[in-house]
This record gives structure tokens, C-alpha cells and sequence, in this order.
């Protein structure tokens, strides 16, 4: 092994969230204005003694994040914004602004970008936020997309990773697995369009899997319903990286563990279908899939009245002191640790 | 010429800025706190009675923007920061609070991020800026580094492009085109090193051009003097793209015209010597050099007293009518028109 070959595996071992510890740990926050930095969903800047201003960014690069051969630019412009007011969403607030700074190649076309463009004007009035700036500069490989949200969120609301106690419920929203089988059927078609172009590809039937995929929708309803059912969640993330890496995440912050139950977990018919089909472990999807932004929170228990039954939750396990590993508990009592395999994009 | 050859064409005959307008025309502004979108140096969201939120996004594209061969990590760190603080020192505010995004390909040890992290966190105290969150991702072709700020203004403070009246005066900060020439050296020392890896760059001599050009200071200190002096600028613009852009720019969003003059020009004797050096025009590369990151502004005639003599501004030209052309006027009284041939990265 060359000296080249050991360092290019030092980020390898770093890990994403080993490699954001190192570079940001010089980072200290001296302006009163800056409430909360690196180490949440997004960056909380004090706006007003009730409230604050909520920042996230995020960055999609063609190739790592998302493959034009089967990503239409449309969806892919809405899919950019729908990834970052997720990050709002995640900390209870609402998102107002956004600006997108875009790589791009002379290959692409202008109606191309046009195209791009419509997905991310869709998704600003769906979310009803203002796309207010950016910058528009080329590359020389591919595309990328940078997003940043600027969101409101009231001091009583706001909903941090660090905040779960002992005993709190874990819930999550919605369906998971789905949007990681829809990136395995699209890449097993692509695999067999570029061994025969004659072969169209078979996507009818995976309709749900594919959309969870291409086009995901922030749980911005969610927001909506907490108000509605009166319920200020104890800790909060979103689902970006795979549900058993955020329940790690949102563990850490709130220096306790979680524990699971697989048969629990909001998998669907077609999920556990095709992932039979791929070979595939259905829980293993639900637990490592990522790219769900779903959200993934904890309550306390006064409050699972309120929630209780309701058709948008559904109660995973619960929290329990950290002294315990964070575990995944089958419906034979058997348990084995939670450990993140989410995504390495390194 | 192939259809796609057609194609391409559109984004060059477009330009960044008529790319801009078109991928944009469909952002309208539903939130009642976004004042300011696309169009400004930054965007402008509401925070107070009495104060305003600016955010700013700039993205750095290796091979694009900056050449790895010869600009040190630290500096590019450093330079990535000023480049996105300028612009709320452009609408007279304090820059707070940073995000970075950043895509890297696996060929950087993590001794090298570490290095361009000890450039944004140098940055960062300098000029009083917190970094609250951003996204590491992992990127097929060099770096990219996406950077935005959030700042503050005051509402009595704050500056646009647009204000600028007939008979205001044109003032910029420090001195102009060194950048430019400093990144001329730097291709021409590249460029012999590459012919032949055995010659010494020779770049003793020119520091201040290329300290201009690798780690140019945003005008911070300037924000501070209009508060010492007590005048606020009609209009304001930091120097990207060159001052004959810029200066358009805040014609156009001034809707009026404005007229230089050539020996006004803050330009060093160095620029000149290294100018004749290079056979280029010095006033060729004070209009056009780009990356200056100095302030072009205006004020009433009213405040001339207030600036006059100042060593940090040199008075170079006034406001007139939009009926007329904006010119250049040199020292025999010819004037010819002014066209913005700044950077085109496309």
C-alpha cells in the first residue's frame, strides 16, 4: 500500500459525520446571534425573543446523489428543495426561503435547465417558499446543485436531535424502505438497458418505490399536525440516511439509546414483495435504506394519547437509558445492536 | 453546426446574468418576510421594524475558479469566505453567520481538507463570522465549495444596487485590477514550470498583485468607516465580475447611467510596470480584471465633504441620465462606451 493509497483511506474510516467532527471542531460560535451551530438537522440563529431563524444546506452532486439517465431534471429540481426544507421540518419549523447555487456544463442545454428549474419552482410552491438567490457558475463534470433554507420556528416549538429521556416513545412517519428498493429496481433497469437498448425497462408495478425515490415529499403535513394535535415532540430528525443511522444520531445527541421493534417498523406490502424479488432483507431495507424523509422523532408518554391510532405515526420503540446498547428487538424477544449502514457516498 | 451545437450556443449568447433572468422569471415573492430576491448583491429577508436579514450564496468550481497547481488550500478557505462576505458588505451590512458545502473527491487526504478548513476558520475570525452547519459530500471531479452567509443590517443602513441618483458621485475602494494581473503571473509561471519542471516559478516581486488574486480581504473596514464618517451610499456593489460590469449593473438597477473617468482609476504603479510587462492596457485591466472585491459606490453630492480626500475612496466618475450611454472618458475628453467583458465561466 502506497503512502497516497493510506491517506485516501483515512476519510474512508473518518466516515461523513467523523469527517464534519474533524474539520468543524475549530468552529466556536461568538456572535450572540448564533444560537446553535454544526450538530442538528439545521443551524438555529436568534430572530426575536419567541423565535428563531432556522439555516440548512445541502449539496447534490450528478453521479454520487442522483443519475440523469434515469432521473428526469424536473423531478430532480424538486426533489434538490424537498431534501433541504426536510431539514426544517426536522427542528418543528417552517420554511420561507430558499437560494440555489448550480454547477453546470455547457452540455446541458437551456431548455435542460428550464426543465430543472420547473421542478424547483414546483416544489417552492408546494412548500410555499420564496427562491430568493443563488449563483450560477460552470463545471467542467456534471451537475451540482446547491440548496440552502432559511425557515421561522417558535422558541416553544423548536425541536432539536438532543431532547429524547428515558422512556419517550419513538415514532416515525409514514412508510420506510420504499425510496431504497425504487433506487435498486432503477438500477437493475438501467443495467439491463445497457446490456440490450432493445429491452425497454419494466417499471410498471414499482410506481410507488420509484416516486418515493425520484420525487420524495417533505413531511411538511407533519408540522402542521403537531400544532393541530397540540404535541411538541422531544427530539426530532429526518430520515436521509436510513433509519437505523438517524436513530443513532438522535440517541447520541440526547446521550441515551434507543430500542427498536422490527415488526413495528412501517413497511409496505410492495416493499417486502420486491425486496423478495432482489434477494433482498426487508428490514435490513427499512432499517439502512435512506433517502425516506420520513421523520423520525420521540415523545413522551403524556402525549401518546394525543397520537395514538393516528393513520401518520407509528410508534417504532423507545428510549431507554444509555448505559443499554441501542438495539433492534425481533418478534422473538431476540435483539441485536443498532448499527448505522446508511450511506457512504465516500 | 449540429443541433446540439445549437444548443450549446444558447447558454453562451445567454450569458451568466441572461441565464440568471431566465431560470428565475418564474420565483415570485409569496412570504411576506422575503423583501429582496434574485437580483442583488444579496437577498434581503424581513427580521425587525428595524432591521433586515441578508443571505448570500457564491459557489467555487476547481479548474473554474481556482487551479489547485498553485493556490494554497489555506488561501482558497480563506478567499471563499471574503468572496461570499463582500456581498453583505455590498448592501452595507455585518456579515454572522457561514454554512460551507463542500464536494471532494476521494483523491484528498484529510490533512488537505484540514488545511482548507484552517482558511475558512482564519476567515471566519476575521471577519467575525460564525460556521453553523453546511454538507460534506463526496464529488467525481475536484473540489467544490459552496459557501453562503446570513447577515445583518439595519434598515436605515441598507444599500442596494438600485438608488443611485443623476449627479451622484462614483466612488470605489483601494485599488483596482491587481487581482487580475496577479492571475496573468500565475498562468504565465504555470505555464513555463509546465514546459519546463526544472525552471523556478519567478513571483518575488509581484506579491501585493498576487496576494490580491489568491487571498483578496473583503472591505469589512469600510462598513465600519461609513459609520464613522456617517454616510450611507445611494447604491453599492462589490467588484466580482470587474468594474465595467459592476458599474453597469448598478446603472441598469439604478435605471440610470454612469460615466468614468480613465484617469480617476485607482491603479497601482505596480499594475502599471507589470501591465506593459504582460502587453496588456492597465486601464483594460482595472475595467475588466474582475475579483477585486473592492466597493463601487455611490453618494450624493451632498456627502462629498465627508469622503473628500479620504485615502480608502477614490472619486472616478458620476451618475447621469439613463438617455445617455455609460462611458469611459479619458484625459484628452474622448469617451468611448462602456461593455462589460468580465469573467465569463461559460
Amino acid at each position: 500500500m502506497s503512502e497516497n493509497e493510506k491517506k485516501h483511506r483515512e476519510i474512508d474510516a473518518l466516515g461523513e459525520f467523523g469527517l464534519i467532527e474533524t474539520l468543524t471542531k475549530g468552529a466556536v460560535l461568538k456572535n450572540p446571534s448564533s444560537i446553535l451551530g454544526v450538530g442538528d438537522d439545521a443551524a438555529e440563529i436568534e430572530l426575536s425573543a419567541n423565535e428563531s431563524i432556522l439555516v440548512s444546506s445541502d449539496m447534490l452532486v450528478e453521479g454520487v446523489h442522483f443519475n440523469l439517465s434515469y432521473v428526469p431534471l424536473k423531478s430532480l429540481g424538486f426533489k434538490a428543495v424537498s431534501v433541504n426544507v426536510s431539514d426544517i421540518f426536522a427542528m418543528n419549523g417552517k420554511p420561507e426561503q430558499i437560494t440555489v447555487s448550480l454547477g453546470i456544463s455547457s452540455k446541458f442545454p437551456v431548455e435542460a435547465l428550464e426543465e430543472l428549474y420547473k421542478g424547483i419552482h414546483a416544489a417552492c410552491a408546494f412548500y410555499n417558499v420564496d427562491l430568493v438567490g443563488g449563483d450560477t457558475v460552470s463545471s467542467y463534470s456534471g451537475l451540482i446543485l446547491s440548496v440552502n433554507v432559511i425557515g421561522r420556528v417558535s422558541k416553544k416549538k423548536i425541536t432539536y436531535r438532543a431532547g429524547a429521556k428515558e422512556n419517550d416513545l419513538v415514532l416515525v412517519t409514514g412508510d420506510i424502505g420504499s425510496s431504497y428498493l425504487g433506487l435498486q429496481i432503477l438500477e437493475r433497469e438501467k443495467g439491463v438497458f445497457l446490456e440490450n437498448p432493445n429491452i425497454q425497462p419494466k417499471l410498471e408495478g414499482y410506481d410507488e418505490l420509484i416516486k418515493k425515490q425520484i420525487q420524495p415529499i417533505a413531511r411538511q403535513d407533519i408540522i402542521d399536525l403537531f400544532q393541530e394535535l397540540d404535541v411538541v415532540p422531544s427530539s426530532m430528525i429526518d430520515i436521509s440516511d436510513g433509519l437505523a443511522s438517524e436513530a443513532l444520531h438522535l440517541a447520541k445527541s440526547s446521550d441515551c439509546s434507543i430500542s427498536l421493534y422490527s415488526d413495528k417498523l412501517p413497511i409496505t406490502e410492495k416493499l417486502i414483495v420486491t425486496a423478495e424479488e432482489l434477494n433482498l432483507d426487508p428490514y435490513m431495507c427499512a432499517m439502512n435504506g435512506g433517502e425516506d424523509y420520513e421523520l423520525l422523532f420521540t415523545i413522551g408518554q403524556k402525549d401518546y394519547a394525543k397520537i395514538k391510532n393516528h393513520p401518520s405515526f407509528s410508534v417504532i420503540g423507545f428510549v431507554t437509558d444509555k448505559s443499554q446498547d441501542s438495539l433492534l428487538i425481533d418478534k422473538n424477544n431476540s435483539a441485536v445492536k443498532i448499527s448505522a449502514q446508511g450511506w457512504k457516498h465516500f
